[in-house]
């Protein structure tokens, strides 16, 4: 028996179209003028007036304008509860006009040396050190990424993740993959010590350092601070090559930092392309009228919407590849407004998948639900639909009327829209023509100050997240962790008085 | 330079353990005597009197036992609001019982035969037909199954799932990977014109008819109803091998269902033990005494906490493979409870990942939050952690105390337990000892029944699902699917009137 032919597909360009995304228009990186017609919009209509209580009405909206107009002040020009410690958190705000072409330039030159050796690459780190670089790297290449052949990965060795999680079975599997493998890493970390990521980090490198003695220096990476911490010292003791965090900008933030460039570049990612989207958004985004700002926008219907008692925001896509980038979403708005009792609970959700699953709810359950689509407008390719004689299912008019998937993907957002929107849920669209580096860097640049703004307006600093410690504490005095003893007395004292409850 | 060679690990056995799971002690399904004693528990001890507002009482949750146990007989006898049309939706109440060893033996015999003629697998489905199936397989087998060789799979062969969306980059991302290679199909349908599904079975089906005639045929499987519909009418004229959809069994609680078995066997999971483990999970969950009954605890503990006000539920896991059982919860609770503005939103998460994204707002945000915790307590492997000369990231007292991942894998339950707790987030513990096929039987039965209790005290019918109507309609006019060309004019005449709010 032969294997599957395809048909009904266009020539395969899926595989090339991956690797030139990002490169099929001439860059603007190059160029001192920004494309600020760019491309990405935030359709607002099924915002205002749906039907039932805690509905938003355009009235409201507007009155919000000088508040929002007042804090997009205040952030551009550095004032406000926006400090950690004695630094200024908003480093990501200039950022993307402040990376040169020289600094990208040597990422692709390290990460090209060092590929050109390796089967496979490990990116080690957790939240901000994670998130972004997963985020992107699905949201850009082949959903089966690892099973292509090489060429077909554009030359990218595989790509895998750890240290965020403490799964041994998930880290065992992933070893499977591994094994008898020529492998790089990268470690991500701040200060060096975060838990699950320098377990990880401990365990990859002692192997490499037993598989290949001196040469292991050269196939590991360190991120991390950049003049102290425990991976830094490491990194000067046994001269790794290095690459910095700055301290100006959160985790959350960082996809546009080394933490984010090293992987992406390693992946094969046009990390020029990506650069010129948030340097454009930024252009967009720094606008002052508030009605052409999707940032201002985006953050007011949000604002307005937790004034108005909702408390889910559904991220929904209609793109698999989007997914990642809506779990990018989930911590970004969450870290950032979850303070002092407050926040919109961010949920991202593949549509039609998860219209099956929870779309239940949404249509009918309780109306405290808004919803943020990521509308990926053209798919690369196009799937047609083929007809049968009998017509069984009842679909050859998709035939006769020559439409195919990516046509009906478009619907399984517009659809939605208009049902939600009737039943009560209040909803916008953010529309991306195309899926490739510029876009995600203009999708990412307009959602970190959609946050910073939504944060400002609750009136706490967005840039902190002291309740991240809360479980660290408690997870350490658990361990064991030298430091904790009194924790772990509190607990061990807090379980007697409690009685555990058990059942059966 | 050699590959990688592994080291701190034991044997490997992940592999073997894996084929094997879930046959390790003797199945209770060829005994008359089930273990009553299952080992998986709830543990409630930190759902009662949360510090601040919306807290739970202990006295709370006791003076529901009445309309909770008055709940649960209606739904062993049958009685309440329970039908979709005529026909009573708790088919699965008994299912387990009911299920013979001949069925299992002749769905393994089916399956073995295929597999032993082709490279890949495609489940086709969406919503109740796709979600259990995968959340399964991703729990039981290997966290890169598609990427071990076919001996590490135990003889199956690469699982893939398609018709739960509509993006054609993800559809042809899935066929770069079945092109050329021998491959079976099972499209899951009850009406068989579920549109996501029937386009790519209509792909598929045409796709293997052109490579490989009339042989085709014996690559294709069909679940759908027993008698009527368009896959029915297909599977008979073209002598496709079929199986039943029940009528009385909708799609989120079809999991143990010839929807799931399927699949399941395809995958080489033991489907006796799976069956075995909802059939000792039911003997428990039948029980009358509250406090030993944990679908009972369950549903008192949920329903307690909508009343106090909470809309969020957090499912969160330490194990990578169990998040897709928290995505099943997924469904499984919002589509039961979701009806006439109720019910809690459900939202998955793998810890310590999720700690790390939206972790600062479960510990500070709004205390309108619930978690319920799948911790696995024993993994599959042991993971030590290599010691360290200079011990700069300070944590060589885990090697020194000789704690492996496996222990700091509960503690990253046991510590967000116990801060969220404190941060005011009420919690619960479902214990479950090991990750097998008879575990996550009990573990699906007991949510199963958990959610038909609470929904029943929310007042409504939970095994239907009327809003998930409304996208379809909206999507169809949009579409131009014959029949809807009414909501079509309305949209028109909708959007008309809005206008159109794009920024820029």
């Amino acid at each position: 028996m032969e294997g599957l032919k395809l048909i009904h597909m266009d020539e395969n360009e899926t595989v090339k179209k991956q690797i030139k995304r990002g490169r099929e228009e001439q860059s603007p990186f190059d160029s001192e003028e920004f494309r600020t017609s760019n491309g990405i919009s935030l359709d607002v209509t099924y915002m205002f007036d749906a039907p039932g209580d805690g509905s938003i009405s355009r009235e409201g909206v507007e009155s919000l304008i000088p508040d929002v107009m007042k804090v997009h002040h205040m952030l551009k020009n550095n004032q406000g509860d926006i400090y950690d410690g004695d630094i200024l958190m908003t480093g990501w705000q200039d950022l993307p006009s402040e990376i040169t072409r020289e600094h990208l330039r040597d990422i692709k030159s390290v990460t090209r040396g060092v590929a050109g050796e390796v089967d496979a690459f490990v990116s080690i780190g957790i939240g901000g050190s994670f998130v972004g670089i997963e985020a992107t790297v699905r949201a850009l290449t082949h959903q089966y990424f690892n099973q292509l052949d090489r060429e077909k990965r554009g030359g990218a060795p595989e790509i895998y993740f750890l240290g965020y999680n403490m799964d041994p079975d998930f880290f065992r599997d992933t070893l499977d993959l591994l094994e008898g493998k020529r492998v790089a890493i990268n470690v991500i970390s701040k200060s060096g010590t975060t838990t699950e990521t320098a377990i990880a980090f401990r365990i990859l490198q002692d192997m490499m350092e037993k598989s290949w003695g001196d040469k292991a220096s050269e196939l590991i990476f360190v991120t991390t601070d950049k003049v102290s911490g425990a991976l830094r010292k490491m990194a000067e003791q046994k001269d790794y090559r290095s690459f910095v965090i700055p301290d100006n900008i959160g985790g959350r933030y960082s996809v546009l930092t080394d933490v984010g460039l090293v992987g992406l570049a390693m992946a094969n990612i046009d990390i020029e392309e990506f650069v010129a989207g948030f340097k454009n958004m930024r252009e967009i985004a720094l606008g002052d009228d508030f009605w052409q700002n999707p940032s201002l926008v985006h953050a007011a219907m949000r604002h307005s919407a937790w004034r108005a008692g909702k408390k889910v925001e559904v991220v929904a896509t209609n793109a698999v590849s989007l997914y990642s980038v809506a779990r990018w979403m989930e911590q970004l708005f969450p870290e950032s407004e979850g303070h002092e009792g407050h926040g919109l609970w961010v949920s991202p959700s593949l549509y039609s998948e998860k219209l099956h699953a929870n779309g239940q709810m949404v249509q009918e359950g309780e109306r405290n639900i808004l919803e943020t689509f990521l509308l990926l407008k053209e798919h690369d390719n196009r799937v047609r639909i083929p007809g049968t004689e009998d017509n069984l299912d009842g679909l050859n008019f998709l035939v006769d009327s020559g439409l195919d998937m990516n046509f009906i993907s478009r619907k399984i957002i517009e659809g939605p829209a208009y049902a939600h929107y009737h039943g009560g849920v209040p909803n916008m669209t953010v529309e991306i023509p195309k899926r490739n580096a510029f876009n995600l860097g203009q999708l990412y640049y307009m959602m970190e100050r959609s946050v910073a703004i939504s944060g400002y307006l609750l009136g706490h600093n967005p840039f902190i997240q002291p309740g991240v410690e809360a479980y660290k504490h408690a997870m350490f005095a658990l361990i064991g962790k030298p430091g904790f003893e009194e924790i772990a007395r509190e607990i061990e004292q807090h379980l007697e008085k409690m009685k555990r409850i058990r059942v059966p």
